[in-house]
């Protein structure tokens, strides 16, 4: 008897224990306090924006909160004036934004005073490579939201919609203002109108939370589903087919962001096959728009097999052509001069495109972070990213600066983050890449913010508290379970980059899928910029790529006195030596230690510090949901294993070079550098995007 | 011009390079000094013994040595007398082993003074487990030196000779004089005259080096090639066939030793396939090669799929017999009750049958150590077995006097190790596997003699010192090589327990091979006894085999006072808790910590112990030719994955019933548990010998 009643209990005590998949994301509701709002007009925005605060308020038990859109010079754009009981704005937009600040403060404990906050981008967009077949480029979290096989997708469901609102309240909750749909390498029928049917309804579902919807375009889309001869830019034809379209596109969706274009770059086709430049195309795209208030943004990720070091080439490409770029047109390019490595300097075009208007792209996809494997926090990344100094209009010409409109004048300002968003339960494949889908849209809103308080927040929002009604319990969270849980975020990034490519080492992927190590990856034949070897220059003298003026001179696309910097290997920051330097193995670091010994050093310490984030979690058990805990658990584990296979075969590499022995106090290699070889070779994968 | 006389120089370098592969074993000549040897008789035996003098001499220069052969009563069996410049024995293979003790001491500097060496077995025996194919069941060093596929086999090359030479010289250096040259598991045609001539031919060969040639016979025999109706043993034509059999042997290989049988074991055919008992079909056998003084091994290696505890069942099927044999056979029993495992008690057979002469197996080859891929010293191992109390005759009836006729009479005392050679150019696969091929030998020889020297001997004689020719290099490769390397093969069977089955732990293996682990393996319709989960009986309660009186009683068939120790969990060695106890997760160990924290300490400790030699190889470079280095380097990397993944697989698969946390200051699992059963399962593979 007593059995069977223990037996009820526990079945009981199951189905009570909530099934927790992280799809709530930072939004969760807690117990809510009642709450008085006021507001004088009507809308469905502000209806969403009463409504959050009834469903979420923890002020003042009963308050009377006022929601007032007034024009105010002080405030930017859709930026909002809080306080304690009031939101002011000059938009719909901003009142929303304004709402989710108070009750963010009131969940993370922040002071909440009276005070403006505006963007630091105007627009602050998600760049998601969905493919209209439903798989996503680079993609981790399962397949898009937006696009799937056949033709059920012409079909709009009400589990569509109810996907896509909760998609656009999680982009509203933190900033995010405009989505581009799909995939930079665009198919044509992306402008069909069947498919521009469903564009609309998505736009419908999107505008109450204040996105704007953009598309990636094919640019020779005219020639493939316009019946023309010619995609040609200068076309008169092309050129009208452009206008028809746009026109097209605003009369189902009014308040259409504008296109993305790659064009000329890893075969996507583009004005140079008519032997027109960039300018060329995007102006034309940007005449089309124009009317309509639409933006063009231009890839600038172009490079060429020439010989010519592929870290300069974008910057070769649109110089010449500063200046004569629309003031719809904006550059969109990437951090880093390569491609999303887990460290690089910036791009030198960043400050240096002094009267074209350019935007950052960032990319919260994890493809050379540990997909949705690693626990990766990618907010000091971007944060070293914005904050380093081009020097292009003197000291204090940040990245951000540069692009925010600070320093130049710019129609528009805009920033640009490639999502890790798709179909799975958590939205983003590890729990953890929530924070980084978080960060963005906190940066792209605030860029001055620091990746600790971006962290401390995300936390407090994404890990349940609801136990710590006493102030002994929450000491213990913060302590036992914020504090090392924040550490470990904090840290996660520079642990991959040591792991993975210390001391400005970079490109040194697997050829298949960007996730294991393959520096030795050099197949016959293949073009030599797309293979590792190019990348560290590794031999027996010693390894990194020359970009001083005595090799490809990279630095001399850099502002002084930062090329100087860059250019002495004595000043050089240490992050960056290999980036800018080939030096021989024996060179003494700033440690006292050979190159060399370093970078096993470094090696090694990517493995230990992921160890050690799996005993922070671990010890954090007691504060996480089950489901939530073992699903980041087995990650950590996954992600461990992955660090040694890094560790292992680049320094089992690079030995074949260096000739020397490991430092005796390091752990050995656990693996055999042929058996990472077979095993790397065994799959066959793509190289690059 | 100058690079043409580096490439010359380089070449002659490489040439001079002498290609170490360890075919050389511990025989390695070293500059012989001039030696005169003075000897009466001849015999090829003789001719051996001089010219191992010669040629390796390192004594007094010009000295003269003297062999005498003459019948001496405090010398037993094939041992001898050996002093600074003399040898006498009673046989020549006395004088041959004088000779290799000899030479051994001047390399390895151990003290010369006049003192009588007695062999502890006279039949010091090694098993080959070869197939008539060439295969080697359980070998890992490739196929068979005696035995290949296809006609080919009954041709006697040039090659084979020296080969079966080169192995007898290497027996009889370390004082085998045995060899059974096929699988116990065999094959009736091992006894058709196609391949008893090629016994033949090999016997001709060892036959100088003092060994004798035996073979595994299949019970089934005068059915499957005599042309019988029955091999029932009590039928007179079968006897008869014997008793042929016998003497066509003899007229082939007039000294050849006996017959090796594997009767009713695991599917092979044996006397109650006819209602006999194994004493029937012994004495048999023993009768048919009595004539020719032949014995007969007959292995208690017999279990069946009954109720009854597979670690009794040995002592349950034979101890009837006892006293019932014929004075020429052997029960040939393996160390302990199960199966060769990493750590067993001993067999409770030893010294319990006080009327029939019993040998004990010892298993060379590491089928449950890691095959050719560890690195595993037995003789710790085997010295902890062979010293063990039986307290069959009183305290100190160890297992070794218990089987050398210190204690029972006997007739015969004999030996047995299954071999660990094949045709691999090293002969074991993995280079430190000769040491237990060398230790096998020196233990079969002299019981009493400690790993530790039997390291030091073999670490000296297999690791050229040919650049010591001054003190300072001497004691430098002393401190910085022969020591550490020393302390890592005594401790390198425990570390292997440790990461695979500390604490009394048995058979938990993957049922592919015998290498990884499988805690978990449990197929629906296997036979118990062949699973895991039999033998650790892991529940949420506790874990471990209840051997006491409220469990199987296994602890019965042990002589008082070691049956109480070992019944009592407080006084039962920590080493073998798990074997006689099941407890609880939370009990309380010698530590202090609970059984569970201290199992995963186990574990967790045998992957650090490997790591650890991972570094003293690794310092020990500079000692090791380039070959052997690389070889040993590249399989302690893999020890130390497996290592890793017995450590995570059965920590993670007993957490499952603990349900408690590891220590926090253990490093964390790398692997899922999943992904490590997944990876065993996708193999097919057999499972028991």
């Amino acid at each position: 008897m007593k059995n069977i009643y223990c037996s009820i209990i526990l079945i009981f005590l199951t189905l009570c224990l909530y099934a927790e998949d992280g799809h709530q994301l930072w939004l969760r509701n807690s117990n809510p306090k009642p709450v008085n709002v006021v507001c004088s007009k009507t809308s469905t925005s502000l209806t969403i924006a009463k409504q959050e605060l009834q469903n979420s308020w923890m002020g003042e038990t009963g308050a009377s909160v006022s929601l007032v859109i007034k024009a105010d010079k002080a405030i930017r754009g859709d930026g909002f004036r809080i306080g304690k009981n009031a939101i002011q704005a000059n938009t719909e937009s901003g009142i929303l934004y304004g709402v989710y600040e108070l009750l963010r403060r009131q969940q993370t404990g922040e002071a909440i005073q009276e005070e403006i906050c505006n963007p630091s981008y105007d627009r602050r967009i998600l760049n998601h490579w969905d493919n209209l077949d439903g798989s996503i480029e680079r993609g981790y979290a399962g397949q898009s939201i937006f696009w799937r096989k056949g033709s059920d997708v012409f079909t709009v469901t009400e589990a569509d919609k109810k996907l896509w609102q909760e998609y656009a309240r999680a982009n509203a909750s933190i900033g995010i203002n405009g989505s581009v749909l799909n995939n930079v390498n665009a198919s044509q029928l992306m402008l069909t109108s069947d498919y521009l049917q469903r564009v609309k309804a998505i736009a419908d579902v999107l505008r109450p939370y204040g996105i704007k919807t953009y598309l990636s375009v094919r640019f020779s889309s005219p020639a493939q589903i316009g019946g023309l001869k010619t995609s040609d830019p200068l076309n008169p034809e092309v050129a009208q087919w452009w206008k028809d379209k746009a026109k097209e596109i605003y009369n189902l969706i009014p308040d259409f962001g504008g296109f993305l274009v790659k064009a000329n770059s890893e075969g996507q086709p583009g004005p140079q096959d008519f032997g027109r430049t960039h300018a060329d195309g995007a102006n034309m795209l940007a005449d089309a728009l124009n009317p309509f208030g639409g933006i063009v943004m231009w890839r600038a990720f172009v490079y060429s097999a020439s010989d010519e070091d592929r870290a300069k080439q974008a910057y070769l490409e649109f110089m010449p052509f500063d200046g004569q770029f629309r003031d719809n047109v904006i550059i969109q390019v990437k951090n880093g001069p390569v491609d999303f490595q887990p460290r690089e300097p910036f791009s030198p075009l960043f400050g240096a495109m002094k009267k074209t208007t350019v935007m950052p792209e960032l990319q919260i996809t994890q493809e050379y972070l540990g997909h949705s494997i690693h626990l990766a926090f990618l907010a000091p990344m971007w944060e070293e990213f914005l904050q380093s100094d081009t020097y292009q209009n003197g000291a204090g010409s940040t990245v951000a600066r540069c692009t925010d409109g600070s320093i130049f004048p710019q129609k528009y300002s805009a920033i640009a983050g490639v999502a890790n968003i798709g179909l799975d339960a958590n939205w983003c494949g590890h729990h953890f890449a929530q924070a980084n889908w978080y960060a963005f849209g906190r940066l792209a809103w605030n860029s001055s913010i620091r990746s600790e308080q971006i962290a401390d927040e995300w936390i407090k929002l994404t890990f349940s508290r609801t136990s710590e009604n006493r102030d002994e319990l929450a000491l213990d969270w913060n302590l036992n379970f914020l504090s090392p849980v924040k550490q470990m975020m904090l840290e996660s990034r520079e642990a991959i980059v040591d792991f993975m490519m210390p001391l400005g080492l970079h490109h040194i992927f697997s050829a298949n899928g960007h996730y294991g190590p393959g520096p030795w990856w050099a197949p016959k034949g293949m073009r030599k910029d797309w293979t590792p070897p190019y990348y560290h220059q590794a031999d027996t003298l010693g390894i990194g790529f020359d970009r001083t003026s005595s090799g490809s001179n990279g630095v001399g696309q850099y502002q002084e006195p930062l090329r100087s910097t860059l250019s002495n290997v004595s000043t050089c920051p240490e992050a960056y030596l290999l980036w800018f330097h080939h030096l021989p193995w024996d060179y003494k670091m700033k440690s006292g230690r050979t190159l060399w010994d370093e970078l096993c050093v470094h090696y090694d310490g990517g493995v230990q510090q992921v160890r050690r984030f799996q005993k922070v979690w671990d010890q954090a058990e007691r504060f996480v949901d089950r489901d939530r805990f073992v699903d980041v658990q087995e990650k950590l584990r996954d992600q461990s294993l992955n660090a040694l296979e890094w560790k292992d075969g680049c320094m089992l590499y690079f030995q074949k070079f260096s000739r020397k022995p490991f430092p005796y106090n390091l752990e050995r290699p656990m693996y055999n550098m042929d058996y990472l070889i077979e095993k790397d070779t065994k799959r066959v994968g793509e190289y690059h995007h």
